[in-house]
């Protein structure tokens, strides 16, 4: 079964079936979205977030309030991703497979560029990624580094980690950077401790990936921000997907690339 | 008296004192911005429509609820702009040098780029602007193309006219187009009946300027885009700029060229 092979509807039929599964390496070729949804009063205030914060809150689509699909998301965003995380006064209270119950009907749903998006672009330029060859899910790390904030929205920036050969970080930072709305170039190449990283074995959100000799670590924007700052503001109540497991959009991932 | 060699503060001195004048050639090398301030409402669905719409409307900062001051610009938004338009129920009912009264306390003001800022570029190209040499306004017009819109915000997109001599066109072209954030290339070259423009010489907003033989007409998105949405959407209350009458930030426009 290869899963790069699937249609969106397609994997998004198996995980509404109740696959639980990071989506890196599903639907080569497609576009995949951060999820975060907002009570509609705070929809502003994300809006802005996301607005002062481009590089890791890159906003693709945003549904009306209660609304359970997009313009560019064609599914059910209550059931269709593989994996939800619920909120409540900031806290992470539940994983959830789906949020039918849990989809307030004034839920306004925001869907962020993920860097899993130009993967396929890595790949073809020859840049080995290293979560799919140990078949885990991309680490994510909350930095050192703040957002910029709203009047009470706040957080740190969270990153992706990728390992990468040291001589292929110039074509890991040239390819990904052809694609700003899903994070682009990395915003730090090399020591975890500069961007706040203590132990790269101990991330914040995803699985631990080794890094081979000669691996240099760089760090993307990830869209699991707004979730870290969801956290950070104590925010009564939100819906996140499970980082790592994003919602596959039906536009193609070239729809995102510059040249 | 050289206005292009005045810097923000002192240019925003003379508008507070009372002088109603365009802005084109004032304060070479400073950003310049469209005003929108909105009830505090209507906040979310301007953000979402600028979102939406980012090549007519690139918010460059937005203010707290009554703020008349922002990061980028530190004088009085009430009094400093050179001119203002207040709307009611979507209708522009006065045209005024200060809007200290009208400022209510629910009033979100939105910073939109503004073409004028990469004026110095083209003129340091070679590129001769026309309403300067005519001491004109700009010409802006509401074209037959619709903007993306939101639940409650829909209308045209509205250009700014340029003539450049045939032999430059693709010069204006490259040279704005390193200025993505105040409306970067232009989004129609030639005919003007192809975007629903049907007389140059009547323009909705601003001064007909002429064109000299072998001018060729460009259109560049425009911040007044906005007053546009607003007025075709009848929205209850809103203070614009008088077009062409622009914010002049603390911001070097220099910020705003990309590589």
């Amino acid at each position: 079964m290869d899963v790069a092979a699937l249609s969106p509807a397609q994997a998004r039929a198996r995980f509404r079936a109740g696959e639980r599964v990071p989506t890196a390496g599903w639907c080569r070729g497609w576009t995949q979205a951060n999820l975060i949804a907002v009570p509609a009063p705070l929809r502003y205030e994300l809006l802005l977030f996301a607005h002062r914060n481009p590089r890791a809150c890159p906003v693709l689509d945003v549904g009306e309030p209660g609304a359970w699909s997009t313009t560019l998301f064609r599914g059910d965003l209550r059931t269709d991703l593989p994996g939800y995380r619920l909120y409540r006064g900031g806290e992470p209270v539940a994983d959830l497979d789906e949020v039918t119950g849990q989809w307030r009907a004034d839920l306004v749903p925001f869907l962020i560029g993920c860097s899993f998006t130009f993967e396929g672009a890595l790949l073809a330029a020859g840049v080995p990624l290293r979560h799919l060859e140990q078949g885990r899910n991309v680490p994510m790390y909350r930095t050192n580094v703040p957002c910029e904030s709203t009047a009470s929205l706040s957080g740190p920036l969270v990153v992706s980690m990728r390992p990468v050969p040291e001589e292929l970080v110039s074509t890991a930072v040239e390819v990904s950077g052809r694609y700003p709305r899903v994070h682009g170039a990395p915003v730090h190449v090399g020591d975890p401790a500069a961007i706040g990283v203590l132990d790269l074995d101990r991330p914040d959100f995803g699985d631990p990936v080794e890094l081979r000799p000669g691996d240099v670590p760089l760090f993307w924007a990830c869209g699991v921000t707004p979730q870290a700052a969801i956290m950070a503001s104590g925010v009564e109540y939100a819906i996140g997907h499970l980082p790592g497991h994003m919602a596959v959009l039906d536009v193609r991932d070239d729809d995102y690339r510059v040249t």
